[in-house]
């Protein structure tokens, strides 16, 4: 039994200004809980099943409250149309300055403003190995409910780095090429790219702004041969870090 | 103004079962309409803001009825949650047969579920230069207004063959070689692919279909290095049909 005072503290939580506030956020569904309790993030309260409970239970021994409910507490308390699993209320990291040693090819996103996309992306980085991502101030929140839904459980490998990204790129070690997804670049399949440097994608309907293209010093394209003008954000982004990793 | 008849008929277009009876189906939003305007298909109905039919006078020039209406009406009547441009009735194409000799190169779904998975795959299938896409016959609806709006106009350009697909992939000319996105593939980056014979792509669960299997002569791996346990269908096929066109 979920109570009306947690009811609406979950459901708030669904409201970036909330999850400022409290510093914590939703996850909802049997995988992404999952992946959730076997990460290093911190819990509130897990609200599940019985079977998911019963199914998971090694997973379930730590320092957090767990409520047993119903589906459909679940679906009345959660953003999913159904849920048979379980939602989780887990505090969200503290920032942490971005350490360039440490990530030899950048992934950084100007101004991706689509939930769904952003978890795609995350999704993506997390299969080719990334362990961060680089954001412009404006994109889409990482701990929004649909874009850690969309990421599958990859949310908890992917540290989201928030920045000023013109800036962040004028301050990054010298000789780190900046790559840029731009209509009039170089086309990729012609390079033989490596995982070094960073990789700049843009937003769904402008793409990279000025004053980050500016910083961009390598511009690359996705030839295309059929009549679609444009591919979207998501997909381009898993083309080009294909193209990045396969000779690596 | 829109009847209340005709307000019937476009939101009973949203059922496949519908649209086969009236073998028509709906395409929202300005960037589709317009392309839709341009294309080979009939028109019913074109309902469009005062906005839209004066940026698009020179496309309304054909035979069928154009009607002014408001935001409010193109909202009420469709299937998006705002829509300051147009909602077009588009007649069916009759169904083909798939001919190999114009298909060097096939795309083949086996049980995509998705509305917006199958989109974004026939968006994907347009960038890369092909005209038909083949789908088992429980795939997503080709016609419904989630795929139609998720192709971003490719829609246009791409026609589906739904199929018996085993049936179809045993019936196919001697010595093309049929491809399968599978975990224990071959890994993409280490062959030479070219764009010729057939890419089975499977269910976004299951993945391919034993049955359907059985008929991959190549199965292909996209290699992953983070903890991410797979890639969404629309991804994973960006990624391998960027691997065949990328030598061609």
């Amino acid at each position: 039994m979920i109570s009306k005072g947690l009811l609406k503290y979950i459901r708030s939580l669904q409201i970036k200004k909330y999850r400022l506030l409290h510093q914590a956020f939703t996850v909802e569904g049997e995988k992404s809980v999952a992946e959730l309790l076997q990460s290093d993030f911190a819990l509130e309260t897990v609200f599940a099943t019985q079977k998911f409970l019963q199914k998971h239970t090694h997973l379930l021994q730590k320092g957090f409250e767990v409520v047993e409910v119903s589906e459909e507490e679940l679906a009345k308390a959660g953003s999913m149309e159904t849920n048979n699993a379980a939602l989780a209320i887990a505090r969200m990291k503290p920032a942490t300055d971005f350490a360039w040693q440490d990530h030899p090819f950048v992934l950084a996103l100007d101004e991706v403003r689509d939930p769904g996309n952003l978890g795609t992306i995350i999704r993506i980085a997390d299969w080719y190995g990334l362990t961060a991502v680089v954001l412009s101030e404006n994109s889409a929140d990482f701990y929004n409910q649909k874009v850690i839904a969309a990421t599958m459980g990859s949310f908890t490998r992917i540290t989201p780095h928030y920045v000023n990204l013109p800036e962040f790129l004028q301050k990054r070690p010298q000789n780190v090429p900046v790559y840029g997804a731009a209509l009039a670049g170089k086309n990729v399949h012609k390079l033989d790219l490596q995982p070094r440097g960073v990789l700049v994608m843009g937003n769904e309907s402008h793409g990279i702004r000025p004053e980050t293209m500016q910083l961009v010093t390598q511009p690359l394209h996705i030839p295309g041969r059929g009549g679609a003008e444009s591919l979207n954000v998501g997909t381009a982004t898993a083309i080009l870090l294909d193209n990045f990793f396969r000779n690596s």
